[in-house]
């Protein structure tokens, strides 16, 4: 594949559909003139309904299809994935998942010290927020949700429906009714359900997304050298494991008028 | 694997996850004496999303999977898989979709020559079923509907929810509007809401169950020595691609009282 990648180090980032659009979106408006390689799982997609074991096996597979590009770092955009990652290096590379961020940003924002997770039915059950909430400090409650219906709903594109918002409002229940003041939106596809879910929970409940915090620290290791700062050629080529015009729908929707310079298949199965 | 199953000849099924069992249900309440071995590739499910060439290799994989047991037929209980099975033998094993014996039924049923068909993206996406009823009656006309969210619903456990009638509602919203007497349930999940869309629609619209046609298949199929009769322990052992308990308790509220002998992990990647 080397051969056709014109750029010398570029930001590789996997999620396991199109929901990582999302970081990457973020990623794309803070470092304009960085490369992405971003790889979609869309032929195994979703992680959320799936057992560690799988993900584990997925998230490797994935890495491993990044690393034969020369990336000079990997960012585990998929909640559900990084909560099997271990460690902050893949073979020597700067390793970044969204569960550290955005744990760390839900923290500082806390003022009650109630934490409310929404998250995969995986992302919950692994506790992988709790546990690193509980690791900045051990005080603050959390309050976790599994939402399993929105991730369907996003790709549906019924995020402004109002069947969207009863079910939300559902979801949404138990974490206001045990007092959180923050909440992690911790599913890549939650971002674009924001501005309903910030207008059911009113302004006084901090929403936490994990890419504002992602982006500071990349900028932060671009500043000290823990990532190179050769910069690329500013483009983003997409891989998915599974073909079908539906996930770019999904993908330019969520990227807006951002150019994706070109869509391939990634054969990892 | 051999070693550890007794029984001589099982008929094989499979599904991209646990909707099958629907299909499994009716098998064994007509075949009480059939032993079964039930494949769920739960790891890369739902398969309704995705393309026809990664369905097909997942087919391919999940009936090599099957033939390593001493099955003497092979189902393939999961309509979006179904789309892309070509022929009715693989390896000489008699192989039986769910199109085949829905269009069928539905062919039969309409009285109006009009057929509703709800199914995932990738089943509407094939016009299996189109095709299927024209190659009997070209005459028939099709209204196809896809139902994204129905398998999240019934995977949420929310079938019975006034919400999850509000989003059937809408999707039978046109079905009904371009007034077809016949609704084909096109996916293996949607069993479970046909007395809740059997109530939406009213009396009148007859709801088709390829299970049912499937069953009266292979009854035909053993009484006439195309499979062959040499009945079985009545077990039924399940292999599931992921670990989850998750799908323990959606494939046990299917089944109802029905014993699983077994669930075992299969290592299909």
């Amino acid at each position: 594949m080397s051969p056709e990648w014109g750029v010398m180090s570029a930001i590789g980032i996997f999620d396991s559909g199109v929901g990582g659009f999302t970081v990457l979106k973020a990623l794309r408006a803070a470092l304009p003139d960085e490369s992405f390689i971003y790889l979609g799982d869309t032929a195994r997609l979703p992680y959320g309904s799936k057992s560690p074991d799988t993900i584990r096996h997925y998230l490797k597979q994935n890495i491993e299809f990044l690393l034969a590009f020369p990336v000079k770092a990997v960012i585990v955009a998929c909640n559900s994935a990084s909560t099997v990652v271990d460690g902050d290096h893949w073979q020597g590379i700067p390793l970044y998942d969204v569960i550290q961020p955005g744990a760390l940003a839900a923290v500082k924002a806390s003022k009650q010290k109630k934490v409310g997770i929404l998250g995969t039915r995986a992302t919950v059950a692994s506790q992988a927020y709790v546990k690193a909430i509980h690791e900045i400090d051990a005080q603050i409650e959390c309050v976790q949700q599994s939402c399993p219906l929105l991730v369907p709903l996003v790709e549906e594109g019924w995020e402004n429906d109002p069947m969207s918002r009863m079910i939300m409002t559902r979801y949404l229940t138990a974490p206001i009714n045990q007092g959180v003041d923050t909440l992690i939106l911790g599913c890549t596809h939650y971002p674009v359900l924001k501005p309903i879910i910030q207008e059911l929970v009113g302004p006084d409940i901090a929403l936490i997304d994990s890419a504002d915090v992602l982006v500071d620290n990349l900028k932060r290791d671009l500043a000290d050298g823990r990532v190179t700062t050769d910069l690329g050629a500013g483009t983003i080529e997409v891989w998915t494991t599974d073909s079908g015009s539906h996930f770019h729908e999904i993908g330019q929707r969520i990227m807006g008028s951002w150019p994706l310079d070109s869509w391939q298949h990634a054969d990892i199965r």
